[in-house]
């Protein structure tokens, strides 16, 4: 059913969309959301999409739609993702989903398919949160998850508000959200799971929920050489240890949990000064709620023992909590279906990171396809999946958009 | 014997001193060594040391002494410290032992006294370490423990050398450096110790042996939410055991050992990033040579289980190996009986921070004076030592010097 997929053709799309704000050197690109680079990338796509004879729409948070007809109206099946990039990101997070879109329809236009339902691409805008927060903000204002005005006046560093920034390259629209009748997302894994595995294809079965918590602690500043080790009071002593507890934290709540702290200052940060106050980050995943209540509640309470054991002052407060979303189980089947039946070995995990195809899960049947990551490696210029695992995913979707279509 | 020693004319002097390079709003002062603060300061001591009678002189590295005349030739009885200050630093650390030094002076002069052998107020360069490194570069220089060329060719963060920094305000001397009979030094303690005990004067026993190690761990940064516990390779948490851990070891080796992890920093230092590299720094102390080189072995293991426990590669870089220093025990008898003869608590005690006294201790007959610093905190504006405490210090202190100098 795929044979008029190109792989060629989808992976020179990649190319060309990598030229957008390109860093030198490499095979990456810096395309942060609403720039001169984010325009150029979403006029190329819209080029493409009305080459392959699409009604393109764009909508009031900038989302971009290209629709293919099918024999009947009603909502159509949606695929696509996002061609916003970190500030030195890699050719295939995002991008893929958009381009494996266009190259599904632009095999049936070639061969003649039609199908029952319409079939959209969507870009959807600032899926990366860098320079707008919060991430996710096309798909989640477009399902209903955030408010459109909220996230049309959200500034970037230097002030400028994401609405100006959007009817300033010409993406601020009028077209109305809707609730599809099925959701389905290419992407790459941004983790080693599938290559460790030595498995092509990954059928999601749900996104990660995301708990960040910073903790301030405030101890007492003083001299590396005179003060006794019973007399201190070392709020980066009691960083380091919770650091090592929330390892311990993670391996002991087991299964999908996984713990990092990526953040730790000390203040004053000098070799003989014990730190008198310092400042860290963690970050809980479990794609089980209560798993990581669990996991969240044992890492306050040993924050707060060893704290206290050393008299220094602890201030909570959480960044971020994003509960785990389970994607539709008949959707996830039918993924792996039909990866099964074009030779693909299948792995059902879970995502570790979010993506647009969480915000559409609640109101619709929505999965996700994954593909390898080398190395694991994402959100760098160094991100790359083969051409051969590129032409799986591609094919995968083709089949999933098929039979979802009807 | 020291009937006229006058504690607010020392409390004058100490506050002349820090109006010079003050810090707005507090008691303390910024005065990095060889700067036109540290001019104005050395200035201000040279017009109390003529004023006294006393003759001056300055040695290559700038280091000045005051001698007052015995009845005899031959080496003086030396006493003094520093008035270079950390970059907001208090008004005791170092100007107490200077002040402290004229106060006996002027009081035998008020009285008449005359003594066997003279006596030398020594205010010695750069005793911080701030702005030229190593630190207790004038005294280490004049005993001989570095080298006049290095330390005149070190330069500070503009690139200027110290050499050309002493020329410019005037304290390139060609004074000979010599030998004395004894050393003696007044000091704040910097740490709590004798504030906890209740006690005002400390009978200094020895300084610590410093080794100071700089550990740089790589690993591999990673997604957060995507990378399972099991395939990381996490710099972060492996410094953040080896911080956990030389606290441990400290306890372990007990008695006076401590360790500091105060420099600890995560690249890149993102929330949702494993962090892929880090570096952290460990301060040991110990009074026990053998000891202290127990510690930096249990460390040093420690850490490359750590690091290979995680897949970590460890880079380990000395920074600073200073062995321990014992002071003479008839002249640490001599403080003690001093201070006990003047109704004082006295508590045998090690130093933890590095002092002038130190250089002086290999070549000649020497020892220090404690009094208390109020919450331990030294190297900071709050910095504070009662005036009964002071007065305390120079009693002893002229008292000792009194009996060295005959």
């Amino acid at each position: 059913m795929s044979g008029s997929i190109d792989v060629e053709r989808l992976a020179a799309r990649l190319e060309e969309l990598a030229r957008i704000g390109a860093i030198e050197g490499t095979h990456g690109c810096s395309r942060l959301a609403a720039t001169d680079e984010d325009r150029a990338a979403r006029d190329l796509v819209v080029d493409w999409m009305r080459a392959l004879e699409l009604e393109v729409t764009v909508d009031a948070i900038g989302n971009v739609f290209g629709t293919r007809a099918g024999r009947t109206d009603g909502p159509p099946v949606v695929t696509g993702s996002h061609v916003d990039t970190v500030a030195r990101g890699g050719r295939y997070d995002g991008n893929l989903g958009v381009v494996a879109g266009l190259e599904v329809l632009e095999a049936w236009n070639a061969t003649g398919v039609t199908t029952e339902r319409p079939v959209a691409v969507g870009v959807f805008t600032n899926e990366e949160g860098v320079r707008f927060q919060p991430d996710m903000m096309g798909s989640g204002v477009h399902q209903g998850f955030f408010e459109l005005a909220d996230c049309l006046a959200a500034r970037d560093a230097d002030g400028l508000t994401l609405g100006d920034e959007l009817a300033r390259i010409g993406y601020a629209g009028d077209a109305e959200p809707f609730t599809p009748h099925a959701y389905v997302e290419l992407h790459i894994e941004q983790g080693p799971v599938l290559e460790e595995a030595g498995v092509t294809i990954g059928a999601v079965t749900s996104v990660q929920g995301i708990s960040w918590t910073e903790l301030l602690l405030d101890g007492q500043a003083n001299h590396a050489g005179t003060t006794p080790m019973r007399l201190r009071r070392d709020a980066g002593l009691v960083a380091a240890e919770i650091a090592a507890g929330a390892r311990r934290i993670a391996l002991e709540v087991g299964a999908d949990q996984v713990a990092t702290v990526g953040v730790m200052e000390l203040v004053p940060g000098a070799v003989n000064v014990i730190p008198g106050s310092a400042r860290l980050t963690v970050d809980l995943r479990n794609t089980d709620d209560g798993a990581l209540r669990e996991a969240e509640e044992r890492l306050l309470e040993l924050a707060r023992d060893l704290a206290e054991g050393e008299g220094v002052a602890l201030t909570e407060r959480s960044l971020v909590r994003l509960s785990p979303v389970s994607f539709d189980p008949g959707t996830i089947d039918l993924v792996e279906r039909a990866a099964r039946a074009l030779g693909h070995d299948v792995l059902r995990m879970p995502s570790g990171a979010g993506h647009d195809a969480q915000m559409f899960a609640p109101n619709c049947p929505t999965a996700m396809i994954f593909v390898p990551s080398r190395d694991g490696i994402s959100h760098d210029p160094s991100e790359f999946t083969e051409p051969k695992e590129l032409r799986a995913g591609v094919d995968v979707l083709h089949d999933v958009l098929r039979e979802l279509a009807g």
